[in-house]
């Protein structure tokens, strides 16, 4: 995986992203109508193992080497105190990633998927972006390439995520400059604020909005101007795993809202995407319905760090193993209907 | 595990049944609160953890010795035409359990489980329950007790599951006698029979009310009288798993149905029971509402065989990983809130 040379080379990536092997799915779907159970009876499943069919170009699909990228970002706007935790808590974070003691750890380990953690310049969190932009261009296209470098040719199931203090109102501030609406739409607890903080979320936002309104609103801008780095780098992995026919597990709202100024102007970005899970924070389930996404799974977490779409990674593992190890009804002598 | 000696032992069982280690569950609920993450960060992955806590009296629960119990018996009302498959298919599918060729092999696999498969006399079907009881009391009694016999020392986790052409059908007399309602609201397409077969459905079930209307209405007598083998035995699991401490996961509609004749009179028997999945058979949301159960996925699955509780009990899997191996904010120097 080289990256994106240039602001010029990610943009026209995006305006030409390619599609699904319609072969393999084809195969694999009639491969599911063979096996021993009534035909659709596995539900999502079914779909799960034609969808990764399509996109790994095998009617046999697999997990060989399933990846977690976790990236980590600071930013600027924690000046407003929009987080229930301090700036200290990201770089923290990092260390017990590191150490093996965070909840992706134990995830990652139980769907069988090695973890990559990502700090990307800590010590240098983004501009306060309701005066200025958060990242210059090299900046953010350096976050763009450090999420692209995950990709490495061996990955045949990528799993995102992230961890940044203040990081659930940059997601808020992208999802409401992308899709519009006003910000308290796209607002909510995160790590749990309290009514006061949510209140100055939405302030935040809403100056974003209003200091950035007059700019250019393409994917890379939006994502300049009121991102992060770790959500440009999540944008950046998406990207760089549909050139390379990976799917893509999105985790929650901040991992998901990396892909909403691309989506904005390119949706079938998500094709390649599942929704690992629905968030417990309100603005998830909106914007996966912007997005085109159904969740896999709903079980109330909001955590981040790619947690959710860990889970997930496991029920699309048993998908997998169901697709590939099942009989034929000729194979076993199973009467049919 | 002992079984029940009589059907009273089995009634009187059910007249006392044990709750959760409340000492258990209270120690996991404060290790929760001081792992590296916001409270309540997990969602339901953080409920499990207790949940299973307090039924294995563990403070750290485990799944060491996880086993996947499939029931499988035959049906004297196919003869009306309920189903879309033929009865031969009940032992052909045993035969394709055992060659490791179902669904269920590979998900159990996926999930860590050891697979146990129990055919009930198949070759013996119940009676037409238009007509008469399903099965005597003796024949009640020894499904019950296989389902018992399931529930060995070592098994820290049950997932339930069924195979049995025709027995969606008396899962929705097992409902309706249970919960009331008119038949209609508890039948379905079950493999995926067309509306007449549909109708059909209905129309046996509505006879079997009819023909029992007026016999004791005990949870033994429902079982008995419109239920089947596998039914019984998962009803006799359910509750040996309870008298030693073991959580249950329960699969689709068939699986929960064999509760539903306990739960209309006592209805904590599901305390300790998860509801894997919501199955797209109609009834089954109905159903678990009754049950009190909330799923824990929903996936559009409706096999059978304990495929859908399988994929759960990876999730559960999961919950219990995070809950033993991560760090607490002390553990990891991480700053809290």
């Amino acid at each position: 995986m080289t990256g994106f040379e240039s602001v010029a080379a990610f943009e026209a990536a995006l305006a030409a992203l390619p599609g699904p092997d319609r072969s393999a799915q084809a195969e694999a779907a009639e491969r599911q109508g063979q096996l021993t159970k009534p035909p659709g009876s596995l539900g999502r499943l079914e779909d799960l193992a034609v969808f990764v069919a399509g996109w790994q170009g095998l009617g046999a699909p697999r997990i060989a080497h399933g990846r977690v990228a976790v990236f980590a970002g600071n930013h600027g706007i924690v000046a407003h105190g929009v987080s229930a935790f301090p700036a200290a808590v990201t770089a923290e974070m990092v260390r017990n990633f590191r150490n093996g003691g965070a909840a992706i750890n134990a995830l990652a380990a139980a769907a069988g998927l090695e973890l990559v953690v990502v700090p990307l310049d800590l010590d240098r969190p983004t501009a306060d972006f309701t005066r200025a932009p958060a990242m210059s261009a090299d900046e953010c296209l350096a976050a763009l390439n450090a999420g692209a470098a995950v990709v490495r040719d061996d990955v045949d199931l990528l799993v995102l995520g992230e961890m940044g203090i203040g990081n659930s109102t940059a997601a808020a501030a992208l999802c409401a400059r992308s899709f519009g609406g006003a910000a308290a739409d796209w607002v909510g607890p995160g790590t749990g604020v309290d009514a006061a903080g949510v209140a100055r979320k939405v302030a935040v936002v809403e100056a974003a909005l209003a200091c950035h309104a007059d700019a250019p609103t393409t994917a890379f801008e939006t994502l300049r101007r009121v991102g992060g780095r770790e959500i440009a780098a999540i944008a950046g992995a998406v990207v760089a795993a549909r050139l390379a026919g990976v799917v893509v597990v999105l985790d929650g709202f901040i991992c998901s809202a990396a892909l909403a100024p691309i989506a904005a102007a390119h949706p079938t970005i998500t094709d390649h995407c599942i929704a690992g899970h629905c968030s417990a924070e309100p603005g998830h389930a909106r914007l996966l319905a912007r997005l085109g996404l159904t969740p896999l799974l709903t079980l109330g977490m909001r955590l981040g760090e790619a947690s959710g779409a860990a889970v997930a990674a496991g029920v699309i593992r048993a998908a997998l193993a169901a697709h590939a190890e099942m009989a034929t009804f000729a194979e076993a002598g199973v009467s049919g209907a």
